[in-house]
C-alpha cells in the first residue's frame, strides 16, 4: 500500500525528528493565576516582599513583650495589657512573643493575668519566615501547578508570565458519503484541550484540492490539523495539496494504525499536521504527531502524557518487521498485561476498551510471553 | 492548645468516616460529550446500531463481487465496473470486497482493470466489526476518559448521564487586619476546581457569629467551605455558629497543620467542612477533608488525587505521636525522599517546594532512614 509514497514510508523517529526541528515554543503572555495552571512558566518569580511582611502572631493569642513575662507563675501571675491576636495577625511594637489564647485569663480592665513566662519569639511567625524578598519562588521553565497557586497569591501575584496557548486550526476534509456520525472531530477536541491547545476554528470542507489549499491559510491559527484525503483514493488530496500550498516534508509514516499521515508547513510556515480520516489511525497520529507538536508550542513535556512503565507480558504480542505498531493491552490480575483485539480489528473500540498500549519499534517483531515492556497507561482517574 | 475543644481532637480516621457517612454522590444529569470528562457514567452505554452500519471499505479502492474476480491475472486482467470508494464507505449491493486502489488499473469508459483475483471479504470492514448492536461501550460507574469520545460519538451519543457536578460555596471568614493577599481564596478555587466542583459563590464575611450562621445557608450549593475563625481566639466563631445554625460533628482534628478544623452540616443537611484560616492548615485540611467530600459528592474515587508509591527515606522523619502529621518531602536523586523544611516553619512553601509528601499516622513518630514509606507525588506534568 506504500507504493504511492514517494520515496516510501519514513520512519516515525524521521517524523518526530521533523516535528521536533520544526516546531517551538511560542511567546509569553500574562495570564491570570487560574489560567495559568498546567503551563509553563518562562521567567522566574522571585518574591518582591517578603512573607510574613512583618512579625506576626503563629497563633490565636495575647502579644507580650517577653521580659515582661519573666518570673510569671501560678503563685505569682503578671498582669500585662491584654492585646488580642487572631493567628496572621502582626505583632505590635514593642511585643515579641504570642501567648496562646488559652494560657491567658483576661480580665474585666483591659489586662491579661499569665502564670508563665515566654521566651522571646514564642509563638511568632518572623518576618520573611515563609519568604524572604528576592528568594525564587518558581523557577523560569517550571509548570505551574494547583499547589504553586496560594504562595504565589500571597506573594501578590494575580498573573504569571506564561506560553500562550497554541491555537489549533482542525480542517476536516470530506465527510464521508452515508452520513455515520464524525468521531474524529470531538475525539481531537479532547485531546487538543487535554494538551494545552485551544481550537480556533474547527471546520469541513469537500475532498477537493482547491478547497484544501484554500483552507491552509493558517489563519491565525499555530498549527494546522487536516484530517482526512491522506490516502491514495482519488478524491484524497490533502498531500497534493499541501505541496503546491506550502511545503510537504513527509507523506506516509511506518506507523500502524496511522501510515498515510504526513507532515509539512503552510505557506505562512505554520506547521501542518496530515492525520488519516480512519479513526483509529486519526488517534493515534494525532497522539504521535500532533498532540506533540501542541505540546511543544506550549512548552511542555513533548513526550506522549500517559504515565508509563515496565510490566510483563502474559501473551506474546505480534507486530509487523519495518512498521512501528501501537498496540492496545489490558492489565491482568498480577500487573502483567496482555493484547486485546487490535485498532485494525475494532477501531476505536481498542482505545475505549484497553487499558493502556504498547508502541512496538519498527524493528521488532514483538515480543515473547514473559517479556519486560514499557506500557502507557491510560489514568482513568482524571479522565485521560 | 487543644484544651478548648469539647471532647479533645478527633482522629483523622473519624473525621473521614464522618465525610464518608454524611456526602453521598449527587444526582445524575446529561452532559455534553466534553464536559463529561472525568466525570462518572450512572448507566451503562450500550451501541443502539452497530459500527459499521453496514460492510465497508477498509481502505481506499474499487469495490467488487470477489466471484466476478476469479481468474485474473498479468497474463488474463479482468474488466469490473469501475466503483471507487473512500476508507470507510458502504459497499454498494452486490458487491463484497475491496481492491486497494493501487492494485487496480482504470480506463477511460468506466471500468477497472484488475490482474488478480480477491477472496469475499477482503479490505471489508464487516457491518458490526467495531461494536456489535446492543454491545456495552461503557459500563456504570466507569470515570469518561478522552479516549472514550471518539467511540461514543462514532455511536451517536452527544450527551452522557454522568453524576452532576457538586456545587460549592466558600465563605472566607474574616479577613486578617493589615491587609497581606488572601492566598487561601485563590488557591480553594484551584483545587475545587480539579476535584470537579463548581464555585457557586464565594463571599467574605466578618467573623461574628451572626454572619457566620447566616452564611450558612447553603443557598443551592451541595457543600459549604468555611474558611477561618476556627481556632480559640476572641473573634473566633464558626464552629460555634455551626453549632447554633446546623450542627457541629466534630471540632478539633488531630491533624497537623490544620488541628483546628471541624466538620458539620447546615440546617439543611448540607455538609460544611470548617477550615483553618492559616494557608498550610487551610491546604492540608482541603486536601485531606473537603478535596474528598467534594469528590464523593460526584461519585469520583474519594482517595487524595496524587498518585503514591512507595519510596525509601533517605533521612528521618520525626513526627509527633498523637497527631496525623503532613510532612513534605522531596526526591533525591537515586529515588529516595527526605523531609524539607515543613508547613509549620515555611507555610505555603513547602508545598511549593516539595515534590510530595509522605502522612505520618497518629500512632507513629516518624520513620528512621531506610525505611519504606509511602509517598504521595505532585504530578507536575498536568500542573496537578
Amino acid at each position: 500500500m506504500s507504493g504511492h509514497y514517494r520515496g516510501g514510508l519514513s520512519s516515525i523517529e524521521a517524523a518526530l525528528a521533523w516535528v521536533d526541528a520544526a516546531v517551538h515554543p511560542l511567546e509569553t503572555e500574562d495570564a491570570p493565576l487560574r489560567e495559568a495552571i498546567g503551563r509553563v512558566l518562562t521567567q522566574e518569580i522571585r518574591a518582591e516582599r517578603p512573607i510574613p511582611a512583618c512579625d506576626s502572631a503563629a497563633l490565636d493569642g495575647f502579644a507580650v513583650a517577653a521580659d515582661q513575662t519573666v518570673g510569671a507563675s501560678s503563685y505569682n501571675p503578671l498582669s500585662l495589657p491584654r492585646i488580642e491576636l487572631s493567628a496572621g495577625e502582626a505583632l505590635p511594637g514593642g511585643t515579641n512573643a504570642t501567648v496562646p489564647i488559652e494560657h491567658g485569663e483576661p480580665d474585666g480592665a483591659g489586662n491579661v493575668a499569665l502564670v508563665e513566662a515566654w521566651a522571646a519569639g514564642s509563638n511568632v511567625d518572623r518576618l520573611g519566615a515563609v519568604v524572604d524578598a528576592g528568594k525564587i519562588l518558581m523557577s523560569a521553565g517550571t509548570v505551574v501547578g494547583r499547589r504553586h497557586i496560594g504562595i504565589l497569591a500571597a506573594a501578590g501575584f494575580a498573573r504569571l508570565p506564561v506560553i500562550r496557548r497554541p491555537r489549533v486550526k482542525i480542517v476536516q476534509s470530506g465527510m464521508l458519503r452515508g452520513g455515520a456520525p464524525d468521531s474524529n472531530g470531538p475525539m481531537l477536541s479532547a485531546l487538543i484541550e487535554r494538551d494545552g491547545g485551544m481550537i480556533l476554528e474547527r471546520g469541513t470542507i469537500d475532498r477537493s484540492r482547491a478547497a484544501l489549499a484554500a483552507a491552509l491559510g493558517a489563519g491565525g491559527s499555530d498549527i494546522v490539523v487536516v484530517v482526512g484525503g491522506t490516502g491514495p483514493g482519488r478524491e484524497d488530496g490533502s498531500a497534493g495539496a499541501l505541496a503546491v500550498a506550502g511545503e510537504l516534508a513527509i507523506h506516509g509514516i511506518a506507523l500502524r494504525p496511522g501510515e498515510t499521515a504526513g507532515l509539512g508547513c503552510a505557506a505562512a510556515g505554520v506547521p501542518v499536521i496530515l492525520l488519516p480520516g480512519s479513526p483509529a489511525a486519526c488517534l493515534c497520529c494525532y497522539e504521535m504527531l500532533s498532540g506533540r507538536a501542541i505540546r511543544r508550542l506550549g512548552g511542555r513535556d513533548p513526550s506522549l502524557p500517559y504515565r508509563s512503565c515496565m510490566m510483563t507480558t502474559a501473551r506474546k504480542i505480534v507486530s509487523a518487521i519495518g512498521m512501528t505498531e501501537v498496540v492496545p493491552v489490558s492489565r491482568r490480575a498480577g500487573g502483567s498485561i496482555e493484547p486485546v483485539a487490535p485498532f485494525s480489528e475494532i477501531g476505536l473500540m481498542a482505545a475505549a476498551s484497553a487499558d493502556g498500549f504498547v508502541i512496538v519499534p519498527e524493528t521488532s517483531e514483538g515480543y515473547p510471553p514473559g517479556a519486560s515492556v514499557n506500557v502507557y497507561l491510560y489514568g482513568d482517574r482524571f479522565g485521560q
